[in-house]
């Protein structure tokens, strides 16, 4: 690790600026100082993304399959360097590191089947009658690429949704050169995972520029590179106020580029009367563990509990133990810890005295919180429609159904709802499940928010403020969508065409003759 | 014809700002005042836009085909009446008004067409590990619409991207309300269209506010409806001023929604020597015709033409004649007129003196024109990227193909990009249409841009400035993909998922399953 910057294929660190990531377990500075990158370098960086972005968009599916692929073995190869790193940067376990190199090594070769098998290239062929100059024409359409696109690399997961992670994954698959903005609280993980991308590259024969990483401590880096006129997409998982700040400018520029941010959510979760009277322990078990787990950090953390039970508060008082019980665990920097803190006390100053909390012993350790009001409460106060990332949860009292529609007819956009019941009025789950269609990316039955699974069916966005743009996931095969732009060819000669559009079916992909799916050649007569 | 909003099923007219709709040939209002709506009648419109949305959303596949088939038959039932107003509104000829009529109400029945098909739901379920919480898990996903739609009528298409057209056909398909902002120049034809629409739904037991039809004469109720929190999506297509305004009305709002904004294309075309040599009567003949038609009013009219030719400038002078020759035609309103005269204006004023004009003989007749530069005045002066909508192009000569690539390098994004030759070098081919697939929505092979088939490859969208997404097509069935959002449902019972998503295929559509594309039902073992 040399704290440098990559611009292509090279290792640059003009800059005089420098800053060092801190283990949030010691609070102390870790090894190797990493340089800022200088505007030349951030400059070069997107000049050579931009360079070789038509060879690389031109590159067989095989290569850049094999590309995705030699990136993941690149990723293994680092072995337990990296999963240290990991843990001394972030604070996360042993056991969260190897899940998460796994999930991620998982989706660069899912990506890479998915890249071979064709399927994103909706490619469609007509021959057609046009009626304002009525003769048969040939018209065939593909996806490809829209340019070099941006990752910011996201605090909360270091590996799967950073430098090689869905963003990166999906923006190479679909031919896209990438920069990655450095997340500054994990930059050595990241220039070990930039490292095997560009030793993936050379391997691999890929153009200088298809990956570049730049290493910043604020936000001028992010700013620039969003404004750049040769950046023609950004990717980015984090804040609310980050995510917008960069969305703003995005569309703000002479051209307006797509920013696709995922800002998190509450992840409501409703507790019907049935589920308390015959299910508490086990949905208690469930909740506890998904509040908690990784200090919470996870943007599907179930940050809002609707229950419908009695004046017993059976099932507050067993999740209250429950989440007070778990040990309470490092979060992933001071900053993260001090804003939990802050949120966290916002709340309960709104909440009033009744919650549940285990005492936050140690360095950056979040406290594990179950804070409790009622329906009215929670209609009353807007703010309760703020993250509060973190080990936080909000328990809310309902008295009856009624009151749980009420709620949630104030709740904004989110990436998930989840309902907890198994026998209860159909005609209620129905109003509820349309309410949770209208708000949500991904509804949930009898299960928690946590666990992304990446699968072709999978939904990681929705409506804002969850996303900038709930048209897209952010998770799975599909995310390639945010990266593709369609391209026409008009009564072009076969010769010319790009290999997917030609009569010959050579890659064997799927493809839509006149509106039938079909793998065979098109028959020229 | 009465001059009132439609607000929902009902005729509305509580304003008192009127506007009537002018003649353009003979420069004289046409009968019937329109009113303006009011805010509260635009604040009814979205409010009954949104509280019909889910049960507009859930109605049945063939019921929302049938509303789209309807819709197509009351718009032919309107007969003389409606192309008789459509004539007089717009200057626009009787043959074009028929076939454009045609294309409308085609274009509404292949909508209907692919809503029953089901492909456009991407419905896809699986059965997935899950690294996260290592159990098997059901995840199933469709798409459903966006919410309530605002569609801009456009001036130069008063049916087929007006009021029930490509815009509001997709929208409704998607299972979206729409609310269509008139253009005031064809407010009558909007009006009978809109009847049309209101008529169908009741028919088709549609609910109240599927569709909300406003009177609008400047730009406040464009500019409410845009940042209206319960109008989920835009579809435009007019001038890059309009569309750029509209734009960043939506991204500035709270919550930010996507507009699809079509603003126009020089559509570049390319003719290189050896078809000057060989092929000059035929192509010249072509873009005559395709510059002219219509007096030029199309957003793909060719507006620009990079000829290789010698210094004999048989190419040139055979086009000018012919654009010359062609009957110079009434402009769409004298608006549209008056600006056409004064970029053309503007235009022949930085060519310098060599141009091809017809005389402009009587009221809002558009000149036909072809000014002529060479490639070294086209590279000093960014002001060529600007176009000049109507019966005008720009011919600029190439001495080599160095010149063309010099030229197409600073050029924008485009809707299309046109090539004539026969016989060329391959390599430069291969340049040539690399370049192009970057610019381009549209590529085409010896043929003029105009004429935009209504099909699955059609893409008519392309790189800003010609739109503000390049990742989403306005014309076919693939338009209806910038209105939808995915939604997932994970572990779900069968009995209370959308038809779509449930085991039994009761709806016969093509679903992928594991992967696989299949219309079987789901095995649950």
């Amino acid at each position: 690790m040399t704290g440098a910057n990559f611009i292509g294929y090279k290792r640059s660190a003009l800059g005089s600026a420098t800053f060092q990531t801190i283990d949030p377990v010691t609070g102390n500075n870790l090894e190797v100082s990493f340089t800022e990158a200088t505007i030349e370098e951030v400059d070069l960086s997107i000049a050579l993304a931009q360079s070789c972005f038509s060879v690389f968009a031109s590159t067989t599916l095989v290569d850049r399959a094999q590309f995705l692929n030699t990136i993941a073995d690149e990723i293994e190869s680092l072995g337990d360097f990296l999963i240290d790193r990991y843990c001394n940067e972030s604070g996360l376990g042993l056991q969260r590191a190897i899940a998460e190199r796994t999930r991620t090594v998982d989706q660069l070769r899912a990506f890479a089947k998915e890249v071979v098998k064709g399927d994103w290239l909706d490619v469609s062929i007509d021959l057609v009658e046009t009626g304002f100059s009525p003769k048969r024409i040939d018209i065939r359409r593909m996806m490809k690429g829209i340019g070099p696109v941006v990752v910011f690399g996201a605090g909360n997961f270091p590996l799967a949704y950073s430098t090689a992670g869905g963003d990166t994954a999906s923006a190479l698959a679909a031919g896209c050169p990438v920069i990655v903005k450095v997340h500054p609280s994990h930059a050595g993980t990241n220039e070990l995972v930039a490292t095997a991308i560009v030793t993936a590259a050379r391997k691999t024969g890929m153009p200088e520029g298809v990956f570049s990483s730049i290493n910043s401590h604020g936000f001028d880096h992010g700013q620039y590179l969003v404004q750049h006129p040769d950046v023609k997409a950004v990717g980015f998982t984090g804040s609310f106020s980050g995510g917008m700040a960069l969305y703003k400018l995005a569309a703000l520029r002479e051209e307006p580029i797509p920013v696709f941010a995922e800002m998190g959510s509450l992840n409501p979760v409703i507790v019907l009367r049935d589920v308390v009277e015959f299910n508490t322990e086990k949905v208690t078990d469930l909740l506890a563990e998904s509040v908690t787990a990784d200090a919470g950090q996870f943007c599907t953390k179930p940050g809002l509990i609707f229950v419908e039970e009695d004046r017993k508060r059976t099932f507050e008082k067993l999740l209250g133990q429950k989440i007070t019980a778990k040990v309470a665990k490092v979060m992933l920097s001071p900053q993260m810890c001090q804003r939990y803190e802050s949120l966290r006390n916002d709340a309960l100053a709104r909440s009033g005295e009744l919650h549940y909390a285990s005492e936050g012993k140690g360095l950056n350790v979040g406290s594990n919180t179950l804070a409790v009001i009622n329906a009215d409460q929670f209609l009353a106060n807007p703010e309760w429609n703020q993250e509060v990332f973190g080990p936080f949860s909000l328990l809310v009292h309902c008295n009856s159904s009624d009151d749980i529609q009420r709620c949630l007819d104030v709740l904004h956009g989110q990436l998930t709802c989840s309902l907890f019941s198994e026998d209860y009025d159909r005609a209620f789950y129905m109003r509820l499940v349309s309410r949770f269609e209208e708000m949500a990316g991904r509804i949930i039955w009898n299960g928690v928010p946590t666990g992304v699974a990446v699968c072709g069916a999978m939904t990681h966005g929705g409506p804002y403020p969850a996303t900038t743009d709930p048209r897209f996931t952010a998770v799975g095969p599909e995310s390639i969508r945010r990266f593709l732009r369609p391209v026409t060819f008009q009564n072009f000669p076969d010769e010319l065409l790009p290999p997917a559009l030609q009569n010959l079916n050579t890659l064997g992909i799927r493809r839509r003759i006149n509106g039938h799916f079909t793998v065979e050649n098109v028959s020229v007569c």
